[in-house]
């Protein structure tokens, strides 16, 4: 990172429209998402979390990359691709959603957001959705167009995001509801902004719609911001698991099927239109999960970092499951993780085994959302 | 970099089966390919070179996952899924294809293995044609199951990796012929074994087929090839680049067809079978392409690392296109260049100007491959 600007493998992995900000504005560190170079680290993880929860932070998450569904059969295409029923999704509206397989095995969990009647995004978290859409439309026989846009989202997250909002487009930006969205206009800059984000903390994301305008966006809302206390930032790892959402590839991947993860409540089974993944997901429902997601404390010394692999998981020396995602809350004062866990050992306070760079760590399974388990901060 | 052996960004990007021998031997940065983390960096990009051309280097690309493709009708659906003619495709062969989308765009590029009548691997480059290949299946009625196998290969390239291969499995493995290969068990380590690679150099692929003996094969190897200079090593973007290569995201993408990267021998058009993409491509090559790949050499002052961003490419002030690779040369003391540039400013020593950094520098078209354009070295 000496040479900051020209940071880079080729140009393989592209960069965002918000590279050079978050440069300018003191990144440290990038991770890669969706082909493209996502911002990491700002100098202090436990830092950015207190910005966070406590303020307010902006973070470039253009890598959200958006598959984009139009045509006269947009609508019946897109709940061809989830499982969730989607005959109340008002324009304007977003929904969580899960995109599973032939087979129940999760792809991603992005957020649809619906345009139009007819006019769909995919809001993506890490594959390549585009091509699984693409690949699915083939035979098909339903008339529709499906590419990537010219979007990149940004997420203004934390407590005074709120404020920050209004000071930008105004009063009227309060009344936004959780999961809805608007088309706006920001001193010319194109945008769609939603009352969405990945934090479980009141927040925006903010869609960019014209890829050059992406610094001028940013140091908008970092003028706007300043007074209110905003930081740079990234996606928190600590927050998002004391949140208990997923990561993906972390937490879920294509062979974890939605209740094993506990979405169960976005999968209808009942409803009258055929999605991918309906028999097999119904036969799941039937026989029932085989292991199940669980929050889980470590019983040891402060982590000084996320785990990079997978923990094993023991009871009386037997492997029954791995920790998927693990972090110290500095506000807990625990180590928490998300672990996947065999059914027969996954009922609350079960002790486990943990193996940890070749040693055992004792580990409880807890109640999660570790923090705010009915999530009121963020849907408030 | 400081903690290699727990380097990474939690455990949403994967680490391949050779990821601590990497880390033993010296590697200071990895990039991110197909969700896991792949070497890039032993120390210096130049040296590396020098190992490949004049002896040999072993590089993990466990980040080349297989897509395996079985079931009774495994054959016809591979057809289904490139424009290639794979009619004479024998058990034990390899072949470059492309995989593209209904309107000819490029959404991979790997080498392709037959396994068995109805068992194939399709070894890829970076996008999840794993999705692709599922979706593409949903509604295609025909009987496959598609899946990524604990297939992690490893490259070993250079004049010097005959010798080492000789070492490592007897006299027998020279009559491997270029784009074949057989199945091989080292020491009850089980491999397939191809006379392939990313170099265009004499080199083998060492497919892993048990990913818990990742550190053992590679530590084999670097022990047979120690008297024949063997170096650990990363995939060379300098000779890749002499070679005209592709590199997937970079020198092409979804909105690439393969008539404009000079791939049209990969697209037999005239085959009874269907295949995805066959009316879009027929309509292009009727039609003609509008810009095309081209070899570039910029006269200016040695670059001292590949492009980060794609150059902008003028004639008289007027934007023609983008420079997608560009290294120094040491072997041809040149900055070379791949460029995608209208068909109308394509010819052989036109002059443009190329814009690196505000400055504009002046650019010459020139036949690729930039050293050995009979791909001699490699086929020998």
């Amino acid at each position: 990172m000496q040479d900051k600007k020209n940071f880079g493998f080729g140009t393989q992995i592209r960069k965002s429209p918000y590279f050079n900000s978050t440069v300018k504005w003191g990144v440290t560190g990038f991770s890669v998402y969706n082909h493209m170079y996502i911002p990491r680290d700002f100098g202090c993880p436990e830092q950015n979390f207190w910005n966070l929860v406590n303020e307010a932070i902006l973070c470039d998450v253009a890598v959200e990359r958006q598959v984009e569904i139009t045509g006269p059969d947009a609508a019946k295409f897109v709940q061809l691709l989830t499982p969730r029923d989607l005959s109340k999704l008002s324009v304007g509206q977003c929904k969580y959603v899960l995109i599973v397989n032939n087979e129940g095995g999760i792809l991603n969990d992005p957020v649809l957001l619906r345009l139009k009647e007819n006019h769909f995004w995919l809001s993506l978290a890490d594959s390549d959705i585009l091509l699984w859409a693409q690949g699915v439309a083939v035979n098909s026989k339903l008339d529709v167009k499906i590419c990537e846009p010219d979007v990149s989202p940004l997420q203004l997250q934390g407590p005074n995001s709120g404020k920050i909002m209004e000071a930008l487009f105004g009063k009227s930006i309060i009344d936004l509801k959780y999961y809805w969205f608007r088309e706006l206009d920001l001193d010319g800059i194109p945008l769609i902004v939603s009352r969405t984000g990945w934090s479980s903390e009141l927040g925006y994301e903010l869609y960019l719609r014209d890829g050059s305008m992406g610094d001028k966006l940013w140091e908008k809302i970092m003028v706007a911001g300043k007074k209110f206390g905003i930081k740079p930032g990234h996606t928190s790892s600590i927050r998002r698991i004391e949140g208990g959402m997923l990561s993906y590839h972390a937490d879920a991947d294509i062979n974890t099927n939605p209740y094993e993860v506990g979405l169960g409540r976005l999968v209808n089974l009942d409803i009258d239109a055929n999605f991918v993944g309906k028999k097999a997901l119904n036969l799941i429902n039937v026989n029932g999960i085989k292991r199940k997601q669980v929050g889980v404390v470590l019983n040891c010394e402060p982590l000084t970092r996320p785990n990079t692999t997978f923990w094993e998981v023991t009871k009386n020396e037997n492997v029954v499951g791995k920790i998927t995602s693990a972090v110290y809350s500095p506000r807990l004062k625990k180590n928490i993780a998300l672990a996947m866990i065999s059914i027969e050992q996954s009922e609350l306070n079960n002790e486990l085994d943990v193996k940890i760079n070749d040693k055992l760590v004792k580990a409880t399974i807890v109640e999660k959302p570790f923090y705010d388990p009915q999530k009121k901060i963020a849907s408030a």
